[in-house]
Formats: C-alpha cells, sequence, structure tokens
C-alpha cells in the first residue's frame, strides 16, 4: 500500500517514468503508472510481470489495484491514471471497470495498445464506463525508455521477449 | 495457493459451478473459474470483486493469477480455463497473456462478454496468442445460476449492480 502524499510541484507522468526506470532495472518492461485523486499521489507501480510470476501484473493493473486499497473502494470514481505507455486491451478495461476519470498516458503503442489501436476498448458500446483520455504526455522521454529497453534486450539475444508492449 | 489433486470423475465445469455458487453466497456475481493442466486441477477461484476491493478481481482473473503461483510461472502452456461465463475483455486478454491453450465457457454473455460479443478479443490481429474457445459447456446451469442472482438482486433493489457481466 502507498501512503497518500501531496506532491504539488512534481508532475505524475515524472513519478510514472521514475517507475518505469525502477520496473527496467529490475528486468520488465519499462511502465509505469501513478493513480492521483484531487491532487494527491494515491498509489504508483512498475511493471511486476516476471517477478510476481503474473502475466497480468501491468503498471497500470498495479497501480489501481493499490489505489483501491487505500481508497477501500473496489471503484475509484474521481481518480485519474498517468502511465508512461498506452494502455494494452487488459489494462484498459480495467480502467474501465475502477471507473477512472482521466487517463494520460505517454508513448502511442500501434503493436499492444488497446485504446487508439487494436480494439480501442473505450469506443466499445458494451463498455459500461470510458475516461477522458489524453495521449501523448511526455511521449518523447516515456518513448525513449522503452526503445532503449528492447534494443539492450535484441542486443543481448533475449529471444523469449516478444514485439509490442509487455504480453 | 491451492495444491494441484486429481478429480478423474469430476469434470472441471462442475467444480467452476461450485466456484461460482460460493461467490454468489458471498454477494459476489456468481461466477467461477478452474484451471486444469494434463487432466489435474490447479487453480479454482470465485468472484471476489467486492471482498478483495478490486474491480479486476474476477474469477478467471484470480485462477490464472493462482495457477501461476503453483507453477512458478507468469504463462500457463499446456493449461485450459474452465469459467462458468463468457470471459469480459479484461480476463479475455488475460487469458491470451498467460497462453491459456483452451478455454471453456459456460453461458453466453451478450453484455459484457469479450469472446463472442464486444471487441471479439482472440479476432484481434494484435493479440499475439488466441486459444481454441469451446462456449456454451453446462450453458444452461451457468445461465440460471445467473439469472436467479439477478432476480434476486433486483428484488431487494440493489441499484448498483449494473447490467452484464460483473463490471
Amino acid at each position: 500500500m502507498t501512503d497518500p502524499h501531496f506532491l504539488p510541484s512534481f508532475p505524475p507522468m515524472s513519478l510514472a517514468l521514475a517507475q518505469a526506470v525502477a520496473a527496467g532495472q529490475r528486468g520488465e518492461v519499462p511502465v509505469g503508472a501513478v493513480v492521483v485523486l484531487q491532487g494527491t499521489v494515491i498509489a504508483q507501480a512498475g511493471n511486476r510481470v516476471e517477478e510476481l510470476c503474473d502475466a497480468s501484473a501491468h503498471a497500470e493493473l498495479l497501480a489501481l489495484r493499490a489505489a483501491a486499497q487505500v481508497l477501500h473502494s473496489p471503484r475509484l470514481p474521481g481518480c485519474d491514471l498517468y502511465v508512461t505507455l498506452e494502455p494494452c486491451a487488459l489494462c484498459a478495461t480495467a480502467i474501465s471497470f475502477f471507473r477512472i476519470r482521466r487517463l494520460y498516458f505517454g508513448a502511442y503503442d500501434p503493436k499492444g495498445g488497446g485504446v487508439d489501436h487494436g480494439p480501442r476498448l473505450f469506443s466499445q458500446p458494451t463498455l459500461h464506463h470510458a475516461p477522458e483520455v489524453y495521449g501523448g504526455i511526455a511521449e518523447s522521454q516515456c518513448k525513449k525508455l522503452l526503445k532503449e529497453f528492447f534494443r539492450e534486450m535484441r542486443y543481448n539475444n533475449a529471444s523469449n521477449v516478444l514485439g509490442g508492449q509487455h504480453a
């Protein structure tokens, strides 16, 4: 659980980027996410798929679940999510289920994204809730981090990591 | 964690139904799921959204995560998933990420399903892996359980539960 703390002069995307960097240092795909409620960061997480042996342990889902624990509620209306990469279909659906108000993401993900690419979940009429979406926030930094990670992976001939996000 | 146990004469969908009944008794939408590897049930779960304060705590995702802990692997190739209701978009994507071999589900879900309805995730070209899918297994029993639950919810005027699955 992450204790709420107020960070008036520190944009949440910088925190999400720090989480992404830390994830990369753990050998995970470098993606980070932060949940904010009324200017207060209430949860933050980076990818932990390999560490937790959990293919669903994406930064967004971990941050959403942590925020729900902080607020003692399975739904988070009024909360905003900042994430360094366009969410996949799993995380986009979770964002809807958790009733996130606004989604801010960094890099676009044509291969694995589920918001502006692929199934475009928030345009699906069967989804009960869609957040406001703002893509391309701190895009170049978020993109650079991922590019460097995958370049290094290729260099190390880590052939078990597929293309796309963190599938 | 669920210890593996062999149940040669007990179809996995019956176990999934038992999990669904137990979920309903806890006040959760009655959906249950079971993961099977080579004839052995390695994990089973029912919905725990309200209990765990986690909008993503669907039966399928909980069972997949538990199975991954049993096998000490974030991916479950060779494993089959039995679930009483057509998975939503979140769970369908998780099924792909966990590399499930075969998906057997009970009732179809035109409002909240993501396999044969809505975004039809396994037909999305950006998804890296799609399981074999068998829908309508023990359909009438699975459907009856959900219908009775929602009828009782309406009777109790519990207006906070929306239509569709367990959004």
